[in-house]
């Protein structure tokens, strides 16, 4: 598999749904396969909260977030089809964000632009431009990264000719918010968050990062997914990484959380998880859910797992319902999934055979 | 009705089932009604996590947490009944926990002993005996107070005539322990615990018990109320209680936390949900749920609320269930609840008339 990966500069001004402005901006960005001669073979896959480009193949030790669905003669076949995987805007892996500096050379740290979904579709509608794809022949992302197809799907009707909407919703639920705000809270709280500006003093707010990603994952996993693995399994006094443990479970969450405050911005953690709580596809279409998908053009799916939480079941029904009276062609599927919210990621027979069957059906 | 309040001593020896001992210990405790003659009317009501002794009436303008199910002619009447109510062991309302001093006249602060749930029922039975009621007509409580409730018919079978077992379970499941462990990890990273001794310092961790608080709410809520009551509202500009807030939602978290770590100690935070996450009344049966109920003796009814993620009914079922295999008289009620896991604390009239008929029957 030919695999690149690309800083593109996109050296135009982002006007973002807040009224705030990026007077130009970079993107990091993976390609896996080849463009043909038509450039209709193009795959777009947006990845959820935490997410990079780095879909797929082995870098660094570290193995793309969908690997096991991008490749040849996987679910997504390179052979066949060209995967565009772009870090979101916003975010901390290489694309403008909280981390990079602003016209005057100053660093955003909490001055980024607030973004919105929208700005991110808008920010891959540009690249797209640049890299001469008038249509994609799927766009497909789970979690946040549903959102984002769905909302590729609604504002670039033509330019979309499949959508794939895995474990999402057509908008964040009160819970959802709530959640955000939890975790938004700890990382605020933290005393080496220094209002933001904590790069200014050679910190970062770990603990606070630390906290918010142990709820965080609590809420990708299922109960009952995690009473399987972990039960009530008391930690071996060994190999405790914290004071104070007495479970297994415990032990999980402070290894996961810690790893994860290591490589973690804290800016984008707040950004991101107000991208999400500002996510509604059918604001601006007097909330009506009909009437904002009613601009379609692509043929939709949408899997919903029912151990995820985060998302239920009655999201995804939610989204194919709306679809299908505002005459779409809509395909919806229910799975289990084993790890809750975040069985979108995990490879399955039923799941990986939808996903190919809707890519490579005429 | 007759109200009284007390601090009782109990001046003997309490081995806890960790090993450590209190040499003697406080139970702060309200009364209400009147114990007739023959001793045989005495309820016994168990709080939840953060209760207090104060279930009902109207004290410094706060109202106690079960006032509409106690008082002359109500669920609970006090005509009839006599019910005792006592501040848990390690809580922060008045009985001895991590505010008290020990015999050298230190404050405890983190070194009170870690308790469990079985210790609860060891010191109210001491109170009973010290009370001269040899027969509890009913022992009842919600959540926590429910797990309670349950140890003590297995604990004490011939003084238990009835038990009511509400949004309760018979071991806590590994996401709340997850959940739990979130909240003392705020807590314990708060730079005002000062691992614990921050009496000592004159602060308070406010900060973390308000994020764990936060979080702790979310739970006590099911995610279909919190939709039909903040939905997406956005909060009033005016009255927004901290920065960077959007949603109705997150203000009322920020308020509700903010109220809660005004009032409640740290270090009782970690130790009660330590006690939670301790609570598994099979321990010591082979981790046999049938074989711990064998030991009962009272009629029970158990009472679940579908709305309740915390302890979904499922949890209910299986009590019920290994009561039945145990061949105990067991009733299984399951309700919808408006109120997620919290349903247990407000007036419904179906769950009203179940609890009602229940403490009535002969």
């Amino acid at each position: 598999m030919i695999v690149k990966t690309k800083k593109i500069l996109i050296n135009s001004e982002l006007e973002c749904a807040s009224g705030e402005a990026l007077e130009n901006f970079e993107l990091m960005t993976d390609f896996y396969g080849e463009l043909n001669k038509k450039k209709d073979n193009a795959v777009l896959v947006c990845h959820a909260f935490s997410g990079s480009h780095h879909a797929a193949g082995k870098r660094d030790g570290n193995i793309g977030w969908w690997d096991e669905f991008i490749g040849p003669d996987k679910t997504i076949d390179t052979n066949r089809f060209y995967v565009v995987s772009v870090n979101n805007l916003g975010s901390c892996f290489g694309s403008s964000g909280p981390l990079s500096k602003d016209k005057n050379g100053e660093r955003f740290n909490n001055n980024f632009p607030q973004l919105e979904v929208i700005d991110w579709v808008e920010s891959q509608k540009m690249l797209a431009d640049k890299l001469g794809i008038k249509k994609w022949h799927l766009v497909i992302g789970g979690s946040l990264g549903g959102m984002q197809s769905l909302q590729w799907a609604v504002s670039y009707p033509k330019m979309v000719k499949k959508v794939g909407i895995l474990a999402a919703a057509a908008k964040t639920s009160s819970q959802n918010i709530a959640l955000n705000e939890v975790e938004r809270e700890v990382i605020r709280k933290d005393s080496d968050f220094h209002d933001g500006k904590y790069l200014e003093f050679n910190k970062s707010p770990v603990k606070g990062l630390k906290a918010a990603r142990m709820l965080g994952h609590i809420t990708y996993l299922s109960a009952k997914n995690m009473d399987q693995r972990f039960g009530r399994k008391l930690q071996n006094t060994d190999s405790k990484i914290a004071e104070d443990i007495d479970f297994e479970i415990e032990n999980y969450l402070q290894y996961k959380g810690g790893k994860f405050a290591e490589s973690f911005d804290a800016n984008s953690y707040i950004l991101l998880t107000k991208v999400m709580d500002k996510f509604d596809i059918a604001h601006g279409y007097d909330d009506s859910l009909e009437s904002a998908l009613e601009n379609i053009r692509a043929e939709v799916l949408v899997v919903s797992f029912t151990s995820d939480w985060m998302f239920p079941t009655s999201n995804g029904k939610e989204i194919c319902l709306a679809s299908i009276k505002a005459n779409k062609k809509c395909s919806y599927i229910e799975l289990e999934g084993e790890h809750g919210h975040d069985s979108f990621l995990y490879p399955n027979e039923d799941y990986q055979n939808a996903i190919k069957n809707f890519i490579e059906s005429r």
